[in-house]
């Protein structure tokens, strides 16, 4: 099985898939990173070992925009992954969210590999996370549900139209999705980010859906982890990997999604093919709040703690150099330096400044 | 023989014809689709089980805006291949055009290798074939044989000027064609569609197509099979070899074509270099009506009735994602979808903008 | 010796210059024809068995734009290749450029390799050819006697300035050159066309031309043969080696030259790697009256004849089969032709429009 | 060690960074000078062998704008190379700066390495060298001591961020180092220029240092060696060779560095990547007054006074060809010599234009 959101996993195979994504080609595509290039500052008027890498996001205050994006949870065997994840989240106070959490509710007997995330990081702020299908689906009362079982501080809600759709046995049908989401704004205690997951949102996406109330837009754009090339990898018939080969690029570039969803009115996190620490630092001056990991972030974390802790420290060093290089002693400071947009991004980037769909 | 358009085909040829098409590199150049890169919606208000792909063209329903461009038939040999893309025609209730009826029309005896798609496809949308150079020298009465000959709901002029100029025996005078298309279209009780054959259709041609009465235009652009690349293959002197290799690249690649075509005043059918559902959903966007594709069927088709249908059903299938993903009911929301346009398409785009010969 | 202009060559050297142009890389750049697409024509209003690619050129009727660019001469041992080219200008009554005459100038025993240009020709529109610095140095009278050698009808005054400088041996002085073209405009009874021979001329240059009274300019352009390339092929010091090496991309691209010159008021050659008679069609329809080629001449016409021959029967047929498609029953119309100018060349094309110098 | 400037070097070490600079891959990104182009004068109004290559520098003569860039010294080891460097300064009268005096300053018998430069180049241009943190940290006593030493002309303050930043144990805070190049500007009686070592300055540093009372601004581009390239190659774990993996394209290309700086209002030295004299003609035809060279000229410097002096003398030649064809007899007409500026460097000149940061 390869939906992000299955119920009825199997021990192998909730396993298995965090297996493919570390062992084959699953990430395509471009992010649109690669066009961006940040105004080096020669002479930054900072020391760079007081530089605050410090986040505000939502009210809570992190340690770094540094985002573990939702990955894993729903059987035993992935308990000890997001335990590692929890732990690094903990250890270096950023934001983590777990795997759409649809296996637990459905059948309470998973919870643990979700719970053991609040068991390893009581003090972080952590995410829960919930399909808009099963959203609209199940009513705001399973939202509730999914933030009490890790006692989260937020809820993501996330998108993932392509996955579902190029299953025969997908979800086909997001109809009543952003009415559920209005719903669900209006009525949740927490706040409520509405995510994608590898294809962008839009900038007339993101205006619906802050018109919708969300509090936050993780854009989840192209250029990482492709559920189409997963799908491609893991199908059993031609038809259905010929679509995932077909589909592996589709979707709008993190950096442009990221443009053009910056001023829509609320916190954004980029995610999507997110590589260093300098992409973290290229977020933020494209107007990020935050900016998350996954796949970066679950190869080490298959591997030990040592090695996600590791990657964690490299990550959060390369964007206080970035910060440092761009004279920002903080992220307010760096979301204010220049970048150089070249190449495909600066075409795409022309789309919604003709549009001006904010004004 | 290769030309599209030639009586005396003996037998071994027109097959052979078709084989060389499927197993050498006939297609050349760029389509433009490569560019273009439709505006992902994640959050499709819709239904995809519920999608309505169905195309009205020219007063008919189609199924879908796939079209079975003109490609075969004249010969006993060839009715195989026009049988199996008739029972796709009608078991999928898409549009089909047969190759060109010449050789029937000039002998009689070949046309059971046309009238065999009536047969097979008793209730689809069928063009007959005929060259506008053939129009000019015949009249309206071959024409209107043509369409009686299978009964066609339309009939296609060709227009294949590149193929007929670089053989030496080809036919090199078009001069007539358009007074001859203005005079049919006046008196015809068909629609007439005037399409190329891989060379595409500019602004300009559009413009006096549309004046001269046309129903529809068929881009037949730049970027998939390209006749001077079949006859450079097939060439048996140096000199055509080299003549066909210097003329593949030659021509307006579909993408452009198809933006230079959609405002003209009547339906467009974008052929050339189509490789998959998405494409069509690109045409759509681009203002095209429907998407043709010639040398992708002919391959499955080549091999047997199952291959055909299963490549259909994977196009109609990749066209549902992407009007899904585009959050597109039907084809007319999808006509309104945003796409980002880079590359050299961009810049061959500004041509059009900046005669504005529409206004 | 490598110079295309230097006197007391011995018999090997000449030919042996002629043997490495065929036989090693020396073309390099790029010409910008590969960014030049011109509008497809779907529908040409003419016959393609009577499309007048005639040109008429300072007063003279060709029958192709083919311009055969200065070559050889020098040594009786390119005389041989002279007479062939020369027989080609006569049979298909194209213009001819002859290489350098500084060597039969300066010891009239070397004249036969010349004289049997016109020999061979009588009928043909021939151009003598002398450096602008020996004009400068000698005078007009040089001039004259260069044009009577083969009873010229133009003089072609070269400029080359990146080969004479690059070789420490070179004429490293070009001032009075100006003033020398000036007064032999003024004086000369035969038109004066002035050329590059591989590095271009910018609209800059060009109006200065056009003030001191030439006939016709040729652009020479980058793209083609490279004067620097051959200097490093040939070089006996790595120093030279490397001068030639890093000079080989100097220059401007042949289409961006004739962008730049073509309105500057006298009639414009087109020279410079030009590939075929795809390249002839451009170059007309982006404003040159002639297009010409040495290398892919120069090559057929070491072989033989025939194959000299038939390689201008492919380009003039390749030119008609482009005016054909472009709808072009002459080259007035051919120059009025649309084209889609894309990449660099686009970029390249804007410092002419920035700085409007003509107007 | 690593550095650039670090005392404590042992002798094997200062020597050992060198050779790795010579034989390891440390350049890295792109200079932009790929992208500019200098529009030929194919009849150039001069002579050659007349040519001033003659740059005037703050107030000093230089017979070419070719600059020897800070390099080495700080060791007994280095004192043969800074003094075949002095010996090409004082030969062909052209500038150079020594490498950092930090160790030198720190350690007085480290001296030698230094002063070997002005014995063997008496007459010669030479700038001292000097951290701007070591300024910040030490005083203008520092920098007057370094200039003392080699009786220097100038004295170089380089900004060296990245280097220091990627370091554990580098300097990590220039905070204040601005305030400090003021207080050196009012008080000393020597120009000081403020160069960077790879990374480039941008328009808005610029405008800083300029309004600081800088003398004079290195671009010290990025295109060229790259300090975190070195790093990476010398990185003794992972984490550091990573990080220098991560930034070895952090920065400005050289060009787009000039671009933005050259209307600052003090003279411009463009260094970063200049591979042969033809860059240094782009460079002033975008506004430098001198070019720079480090790894160009440390390669044959290493070797032989011999190869060391005919690399000099190729590159004045090459600048000399490329005044010659820009029709430019001194560097006042080569800096208004036009450029066609395409690709990546052309999208980055934008930011500058947009901005308007000198208006
Ligand atoms: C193994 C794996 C599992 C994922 N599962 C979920 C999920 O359950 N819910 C979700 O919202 N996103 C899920 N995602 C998507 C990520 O949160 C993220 O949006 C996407 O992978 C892009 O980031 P990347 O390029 O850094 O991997 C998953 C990603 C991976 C790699
Ligand atoms: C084997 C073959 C035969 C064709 N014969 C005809 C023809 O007889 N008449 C015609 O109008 N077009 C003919 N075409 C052109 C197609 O209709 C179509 O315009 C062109 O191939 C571009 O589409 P494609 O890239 O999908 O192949 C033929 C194409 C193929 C591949
Ligand atoms: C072998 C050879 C010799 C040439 N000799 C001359 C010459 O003597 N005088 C001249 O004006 N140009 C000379 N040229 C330059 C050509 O006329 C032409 O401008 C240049 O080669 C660019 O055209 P191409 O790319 O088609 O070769 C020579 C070119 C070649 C290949
Ligand atoms: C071996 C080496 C040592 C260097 N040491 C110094 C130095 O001590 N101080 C300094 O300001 N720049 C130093 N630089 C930087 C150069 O001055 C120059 O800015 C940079 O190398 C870019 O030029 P290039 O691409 O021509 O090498 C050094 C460069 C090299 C290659």
């Amino acid at each position: 099985m390869t939906t992000i959101d299955k119920s009825g996993y199997t021990s192998s195979r909730k396993r298995e898939h965090l297996e493919i994504c570390c062992e084959k080609p699953v990430e395509s595509g471009f992010s649109g990173f690669e066009d961006i290039r940040l105004v080096h500052n020669a002479l930054p008027e900072c020391d760079m070992n007081n530089i605050d890498r410090g986040a505000e996001f939502l009210g809570y205050e992190l340690s770094s925009p540094l985002f573990i994006a939702a990955m894993t949870g729903g059987h035993s065997d992935t308990a000890e992954v997001n335990a590692v994840l929890a732990e690094a989240a903990e250890h270096f106070n950023i934001g983590m969210g777990v795997g759409s959490q649809r296996a637990a509710l459905e059948n309470p007997e998973l919870e643990d590999s979700f719970t053991i995330v609040r068991e390893r990081a009581p003090g972080a702020f952590l995410c829960g996370n919930l399909g808009a299908v099963q959203l609209a689906e199940k009513g705001p009362e399973w939202a509730d549900r999914a933030v009490e079982m890790i006692d989260a501080e937020a809820l993501c809600i996330h998108l993932n139209p392509l996955q579902e759709a190029i299953q025969p046995e997908g979800d086909h049908n997001s109809g009543g999705c952003l009415e559920a989401i209005r719903d669900l704004c209006l009525s949740s205690k927490y706040p409520v980010i509405v995510k994608e997951t590898g294809c962008g949102i839009s900038g007339e996406t993101a205006k619906m859906l802050c018109d919708a109330g969300v509090s936050a837009i993780d854009t989840g754009g192209l250029g990482g982890t492709s559920w189409a090339a997963v799908e491609a990898l893991r199908a059993d018939s031609d038809l259905l990997a010929r679509m995932g080969d077909d589909f592996n690029d589709w979707g709008i570039p993190t950096a442009v999604s990221l443009m053009e969803v910056a001023d829509c009115g609320v916190p954004v996190i980029a995610t999507g093919g997110l590589k260093s620490g300098i992409d973290i630092a290229k977020s933020v001056a494209l107007g990020a709040s935050l900016g998350g990991m996954a796949l970066k972030l679950l190869k080490p974390a298959m591997k030990s703690r040592e090695a996600l802790f590791e990657e964690i420290e490299l990550i959060n060093r390369e964007l206080t150099v970035a910060m440092y290089l761009t004279g920002s002693g903080n992220l307010a400071e760096l979301s204010k330096v220049g970048a150089y947009i070249t190449g495909k991004t600066a075409q795409m980037k022309n789309r919604m400044e003709m549009n001006k769909i904010w004004k």
